[in-house]
């Protein structure tokens, strides 16, 4: 693809959510494109922090669990993040983390098919949503299944208590089509647990009109609601009455300020609270959580589809004399909202690209990532982002020995 | 006790502890007795997540992981909170919340005494402690048995893998005798889990020189982390190198950045750790954690001590003839940092209490509590305090319609 600044400039003037991006606070002369690893900070989350921090806390103090409904915030952002994935406001609680919730809800998916012991995934899913199997294989209350998704039609059998699966694949950026997958999970009366981290603020995701069953996802990405932002969880309301789980704390007890001495579940989703939710990160994501629903995930994804094949493009077209490869889907339709290149130099490059002023990640052995998060990525951004990879690449300054070391980077 | 304002005056311009009140930001015209609950907001944590917000994640974004060592934060701030508890440096970690912790390290206990599926507590103890035992048992995995500590003889037999309770009460502020329990525990075979929530930050807390074998505490009570602050875990360094637990996240896999489908837990306690830790309000507990630490756990009894009696001196003279009853254990020594009274009416008076300006808080189903906070709480607070509850009670006021009404307080 030959575009030039001019056209990549042409493009932002005629994009409608080009203002959005004064809604967030970027440092000048970066261009940022790891929103998939850690979302940007809106512009209204210090103010709001600020006042979280020095008014509720500091001078209404206990009393703001009811004054500033603190007490509610968990079912309240979790309900502006239900449109977003297509899910019903009681569908929906922020709690802990995504390792969290996926531990919950696969308990969950096990007491609602006694007699069923196996979670069936995918090599190479994100590790923490294998770990959580593992962790409950060791106690003897499961087993870890896993086979290519090409292959369930054979994995699936009567053993298979749930279908644990990422709706974007952290890497590649693949996408799984939930509706056919739901629909063999189900044929084989097993469940489907959806980790949205990688989907949820980019895309819509259609949790209910596929009939999935249980989902998690992630803040602290699309939705910037800043570093560990607290994750959420989903369950169909279909599953609400019978939904059991392992980690019953007292924020999510029928009364928990009764006091009893033995543990009686709330009603719906609240049961899936456990302890005191952490009130300051809450504040923050509710800030990211609202500013993408502002925005809306239909523009945001018509967006997204538009840069990353811009990047594709001239990539495809510039860059491939130089070792570089797609490794997400060519086909706009099966992305996330993150592009991944193969290179076998991934990760020096990555590093002479960050000292570039364009901030992408590394993924092993041989991925560099770039996500494009559209509420606050332009055209220009792209098209500045490909000059500078491909001067990185045609000078070959990744070879530099300061961008050998590794480091750690989430 | 007939002592004078002018007393309680002396008595702080005595006070070693006095200027550490300016540290914090409290709210004019209000006494504040619930910081056993949510602890007041330091001075200087503003300042931090400003920081924290608008630099680390704001400008420096991603490479904050490394650049601010985020990823550190979780070991960091668990060995500031490691000498306030009796414990070394690499024994404590920051993560999840105290019911989060309390399952994993439950589940722990149970797996270094196979053949033994028993857990010990006392009726009343903190509810999630209890639901936590509870939501294991439902699996399958332990069953919950409850005894009065002064039965544990009895009760603590060769099916016991863990005893677990509380080292403060919550709603009595009763002490239990570490180094009495853990020895009995460990004589018979068992080990022990400790919730130090009404502890830490208050009192020392001596678990390697008690012996003992596992903790949980809380960042938000005694340590002013803020609202729902990140939890803390301790294991004794003999029990790390068999530290099996079910939560096992990415973050506490031994190579988190190399996505293996396998787990592999991390050495120590970085085991512990599921998910992405929230980085925000681990940021407001480090700057509660080090304020208590600059304080120091003994001054900081001292002064605990020394109020409550006044307290307790008080209100045994001044409101007996109104059906006021201690609550709590009349000893300085066996009470933590918080004073219980008992009354049919403790909800409108606590109410009332508020209304006259002193925050105490309400425990069902007839305990008045209030939070002897040592860092910030004066001899002149606790003189005021009495006279306000004295003439709550002996004017009634309590009795107005508006203070009947109960509402959810945590």
């Amino acid at each position: 693809m030959s575009w030039t600044l001019e056209d990549a400039r042409a493009c932002d003037a005629a994009d409608p959510l080009a203002d959005w991006r004064s809604h967030f606070l970027l440092p000048e002369g970066i261009i940022y494109l790891d929103g998939n690893s850690l979302g940007a900070l809106p512009a209204a989350t210090p103010g709001v922090l600020a006042r979280v921090t020095e008014t509720e806390w500091g001078r209404h103090l206990i009393s703001s669990w009811n004054r500033h409904d603190w007490i509610g915030a968990s079912q309240r952002v979790g309900a502006r993040i239900a449109p977003l994935i297509g899910a019903e406001a009681d569908e929906v609680i922020v709690a802990d983390s995504v390792s969290v919730n996926l531990t919950k809800l696969i308990a969950a998916a096990l007491a609602l098919r006694p007699g069923r012991g196996v979670i069936l995934s995918e090599p190479g899913n994100f590790p923490t949503d294998l770990y959580m199997v593992q962790g409950l294989e060791r106690m003897g209350l499961c087993s870890l299944r896993l086979a290519p998704v090409e292959d369930f039609a054979q994995a699936l059998d009567g053993d298979v208590a749930a279908v644990l699966l990422s709706q974007v694949h952290y890497k590649s950026a693949a996408v799984h089509d939930m509706a056919a997958l739901t629909a063999a999970a189900h044929a084989h009366g097993a469940l489907t647990i959806w980790d949205l981290s990688h989907a949820v603020g980019a895309m819509p995701v259609a949790l209910n009109p596929t009939g999935a069953d249980f989902a998690v996802g992630c803040g602290y990405k699309y939705l910037n609601g800043g570093p560990g932002a607290p994750a959420f969880a989903f369950a169909a309301r279909r599953h609400h009455a019978g939904l059991e789980q392992s980690i019953c704390g007292w924020m999510g007890h029928a009364a928990p300020f009764a006091f009893d001495d033995a543990y009686a579940p709330a009603p719906g989703m609240k049961r899936l609270l456990a302890g005191t939710p952490p009130i300051l990160s809450l504040a923050a994501l509710e800030v990211g959580v609202r500013l993408i629903g502002d925005i809306g995930v239909s523009a945001l994804h018509a967006k997204s589809m538009a840069l990353s094949q811009c990047l594709i493009d001239d990539v495809s077209a510039t860059c491939a004399d130089f070792g570089i490869a797609l490794a997400s889907p060519p086909e706009a339709g099966a992305r996330g909202s993150h592009v991944a290149l193969r290179h076998p130099e991934a990760y020096p490059i990555c590093q002479a690209l960050i000292a570039a002023g364009v901030v992408g990640d590394f993924r092993a052995p041989d991925i560099l990532r770039f996500g494009i998060a559209p509420a606050y990525v332009s055209f220009e951004d792209i098209w500045t982002a490909a000059r500078r990879l491909e001067a990185v690449l045609r000078h070959e300054t990744w070879r530099a020995p300061e961008f050998a070391a590794r480091q750690t980077v989430t």
